[in-house]
């Protein structure tokens, strides 16, 4: 039986990206050669041990285990990470001779629908009481970022968890289907309006691997006060879509938001409305649209 | 409304790690730290797509929605990248001054089991007929690594897959619970033997997250022919377990392990073996274990 001293080998994670075969696309051998080479580096420099890889390998199974199709817990911890709003940044950064950017993006996050429906311009997306919420009149323009015009035809899609923090997946003994959430297409003039909530603080739910991540790290699971209030996914064939949320100034988790998506152009200031029978506050939000072709390629091959 | 550039922020990832509180353990504190730059210096390095990064996100859950009490896919997806050999390495690395080295380690993986029972000296592991199986007398002496001397009353802890490359947990139709598992005790002499099989090369299971991986990477999902022949897992309260692999000379898998697995002195030679009609092969096979209180501290706080 030969005998080895079994240095460490120094060529190992070299034999283990070279072990990506010749049919794997470039963008995959990029990808994960980059991805395999940082898992090694950092389990090098921590000196990770066996138990804490185990702990990391059973924290990888609880994700998927408490996952639904209602409820994505790999995005959640994603999120906690700072990995997602890391790569919205890379993906909506886009490089301009203008000063002027168009409204930044942010997060997607695990509670948009696809089935949100359209609604007329000044209907209400509150369609089941919301206990303590206030009601706010959310009004605004799409304009192009670069010649500044109104773009007629934009849709502007918003959803908002309700003032007891949840949303309607998350609450259906409370919320109907598609409460707080709903479609605007503007006007010729590029005019969009409705009425909301003025958005809640909520916590993440904690009762799963985000929530035992948290502990770990000893932070707190809140989405800034209001957060979430409500996010705009917006469409228009001719201009790039942005995801964003928006923030009411003053909130107390402004700075520390617990998935890192708060930037400063996002935050925005309600005022109290008078004359109005259907809401007490006002927020005018405009929105500002890259045309296509006015961004770097990014796009990226698939894997 | 505010607008700003939105330049690349660089302290983004800086902020995600300072997030961390006060009351979470230094230890802590250093592997969250440099996972989460790890994790986001992959990202900008290879400028991860919104759609790649969602790709993973899926692939992150869908390893926990695989995994059963009897199936561990995120500690298979640790093993295919690499990552429970060189977290293995790094545990069992130890520095002595002396220039033989304790039998070396290998990975545990997924089929180890904690019920295997004991077994007497000269008994066989294989308790469920194994069709084109090959009966092989294994035999050696556990050693002191440092005085050369026998070592009494060590635990030979060993499993390994049937001739149709399964685990008995796999293959519950075929194979009585604790099929191909067994203890036995090194007698005064130091010494153990026991029947069980010429191992055999197996596939990985393909039919999860494993699968699509090695789809993606161009891999194939071979251990190396024979492979996880037999492992052993050493106990005693006075010396170091060590877990490790032994791999039949010759396989054409041997230096392509899908979970790089395989280390020079762990590569042995079975002997045919005459005048003993319970078995045709024969493998001497000798332990090596260190001294506890030999190496370096690497405990390492609990996370």
């Amino acid at each position: 039986m030969a005998t080895s001293s079994h240095k460490f080998d120094p060529n190992f994670t070299d034999n283990v990206i070279n072990a990506i075969g010749p049919k794997a696309s470039d963008r995959t051998r990029q990808v994960m050669g980059s991805l395999i080479r940082h898992i090694h580096d950092f389990a090098r420099e921590v000196e990770l041990t066996t138990e804490e890889w185990m702990m990391g390998v059973q924290f990888v199974n609880s994700i998927g285990q408490i996952s639904t199709p209602i409820r994505n817990e790999g995005q959640r911890i994603s999120d906690v990470i700072g990995l997602e709003s890391l790569v919205d940044e890379m993906a909506h950064h886009i490089m301009m001779d203008s000063d002027e950017a168009p409204t930044s993006s942010s997060i997607l996050g695990p509670f948009w629908s696809p089935n949100a429906p359209f609604r007329e311009n000044g209907d209400s997306i509150v369609i089941s009481p919301a206990p303590g919420g206030q009601v706010a009149l959310m009004h605004g323009k799409v304009l192009d970022v670069l010649t500044k015009k109104p773009i007629a035809g934009a849709v502007v899609d918003i959803w908002q968890a309700s003032s007891n923090g949840k949303y309607d997946f998350q609450d259906p003994e409370n919320q109907e289907d598609n409460n707080l959430r709903g479609k605007f297409r503007t006007n010729e003039k590029g005019e969009y309006h409705f009425y909301c909530l003025h958005p809640t603080a909520y916590s993440l739910p904690t009762d799963g691997p985000a929530g035992e991540l948290f502990t770990l790290l000893d932070r707190h699971p809140m989405r800034p006060a209001h957060i979430h209030l409500m996010r705009l996914k917006i469409s228009h064939k001719d201009f790039k879509p942005v995801t964003n949320q928006i923030f009411p100034k003053g909130d107390k988790y402004l700075s520390t938001d617990t998935v890192f998506a708060v930037k400063d152009d996002l935050v925005v200031e309600f005022t109290p409305l008078k004359g109005n029978e259907k809401a007490e506050l006002e927020l005018e939000y405009n929105i500002r649209l890259a045309p296509k072709g006015t961004a770097p390629g990014k796009e990226g091959a698939k894997l």
